[in-house]
């Protein structure tokens, strides 16, 4: 077996604790030894206020796992990547997608892993129905991802700053399924944002793709829906409709349930990273925050009510 | 010498009959043998209402090269390709960032040379002042980039529809000359787009980069200027200061001009598209459009007075 490997995480908010805390404290291979946030500690390792203070205090540290908004992500990912750590990025891996394309060719240069993840490509549903949608003719494919921003965003404030994403957000996680269960690449043929009058993105937005051979592909992006939130995506097939939903957790083929196992996103995240650094590899696919960038650039502006959270 | 390479030209609009038509007549190795226009016909040539048309019409065609809007240039490009064709783009190679990424695995796949063409690069500054920055510590840069959008885009109404680019149609035309200069990648930290309240696209835009080692990038791109058009751009270097004007035209630095060839962008194009075929090779930079793309993702929108042709 392969040595431990010592991690930190940068910027401990509410997905560092809910989600990659306890997925690295369940894994043998990961040994955190320490967290840079700006106000807050975690128990039991060493804190930092922040990046630059963190790798100056572990020179020994291997890699480093960023948790904290994308605004801040390529700055904290170029200086570890210059101490030479391993990175893991949390979605969206940057704030613009030519950062990442050159995060990428840093890491490269480097020798370093770089994984920019994307947390719902690892929810039970989605190999399934890749494999199944490899062997079978697509007629058409609809995303209805929809919730609730103030349950899901509450007091966030950043979400609706320019690079926030808005709707893009949990959004770009069905694009980052939709660009792994699909044969084939999409295209954007058209889209439309509205966009609260007070706020500078997105709380709604309706994307038509069309994959190489014409499949069309709609996507409807909602943040005002709920209480229950709709993550599903629906593939018309000749064997039936594949019906993924609660965000990849559940899977039905021509309505009959499929089993699944149980939901381990994070954990099977941090594998992941682990065997990339085993074997010296990337994981960079830009896809999803591409296709976000091009829904901005061709997407038409509605000005809709105002959001007050 | 290689034997002739017959082409066809896909979009007979101003660019075609100002620059590519121009530019094919006056060199040895290109044949123009058909042209494609839903209104426009050239004479001495085959016309064709369409690609499909021409493609079927001209079995034996090496290249095309398409100058119609970038909205159908994914569907024209495509088409070419799967028909053997080796495929010349117009600026911008397309319409979203991920057409142009998934054109160049098509280009790939079928052995076939795709160009996506910046011609800004070829005007006569440009080599220059890449040679001359390599070489001086680059303090900072600023891109002064305006036009009457009126003089250069009369009546045009696809630049101001979901996509047709705004003010980056010219802006676009810096920035490819920017990231072929700089010796280093530039990351988007913000920008300000202007946006008429009667249209879709920006009709000025204030762009702030900064490149990989934090040196200062700005770019003000504006449409209601003029009626003489800025197109500078100025780099304070340890050699004095850098100024390229006149879109490229001339350059001089610290205060004294340097002697230039003449323009030619257009010729310089299809040799380099000739070059490329000879050697079975590609030239896709997606770098400004995924800037222009970040500037879209990432800017903030302010809405300015009405715009009316």
């Amino acid at each position: 077996m392969n040595r431990k490997l010592s991690i930190a995480i940068v910027g401990v908010g509410k997905i560092a604790r809910d989600q990659h805390l306890p997925a690295i404290a369940g894994l043998d291979r990961f040994d955190l030894v320490a967290c840079a946030s700006r106000n807050a500690t975690v128990e039991g390792v060493r804190n930092y206020p922040g990046i630059d203070a963190l790798l100056k205090g572990e020179p020994e540290l291997d890699a480093v796992s960023l948790c904290a908004t994308p605004h801040v992500r390529f700055d904290q990912a170029r200086a570890a990547l210059e101490a030479g750590k391993h990175v893991m990025l949390e979605k969206p891996p940057g704030a613009s997608v030519h950062e990442v394309e050159v995060l990428r060719e840093m890491a490269r240069a480097a020798g370093r892993t770089l994984f920019a993840t994307w947390h719902s490509r690892y929810s039970p549903a989605v190999e399934v129905t890749r494999e199944y949608l490899a062997k079978h003719a697509i007629h058409s494919v609809h995303v209805r991802w929809k919730e609730d921003v103030r349950r899901w965003h509450p007091g966030q404030e950043w979400i609706w700053t320019p690079g926030g994403l808005g709707v893009f957000d949990p959004g770009i996680n069905a694009l980052s399924i939709v660009t792994r269960i699909l044969p084939r690449e999409i295209i954007l043929k058209s889209a439309a944002l509205s966009v609260p009058s007070n706020r500078q993105t997105p709380i709604a937005a309706e994307l038509d793709f069309s994959d190489e051979q014409g499949v069309p592909v709609h996507a409807s992006f909602d943040w005002r829906y709920g209480p229950v939130e709709q993550w599903e995506i629906e593939v018309e097939t000749s064997g039936g409709t594949v019906l993924l939903t609660e965000g990849g957790k559940r899977l039905a083929i021509a309505g009959k349930p499929v089993d699944l196992a149980p939901e381990r996103e994070y954990p099977a995240l941090y594998e992941r990273f682990q065997w990339l650094i085993d074997h010296g590899e990337q994981d960079v696919d830009v896809r999803p925050l591409r296709l976000v960038a091009d829904a901005f650039l061709l997407g038409s502006h509605h000005a809709v009510e105002p959001f007050e959270d």
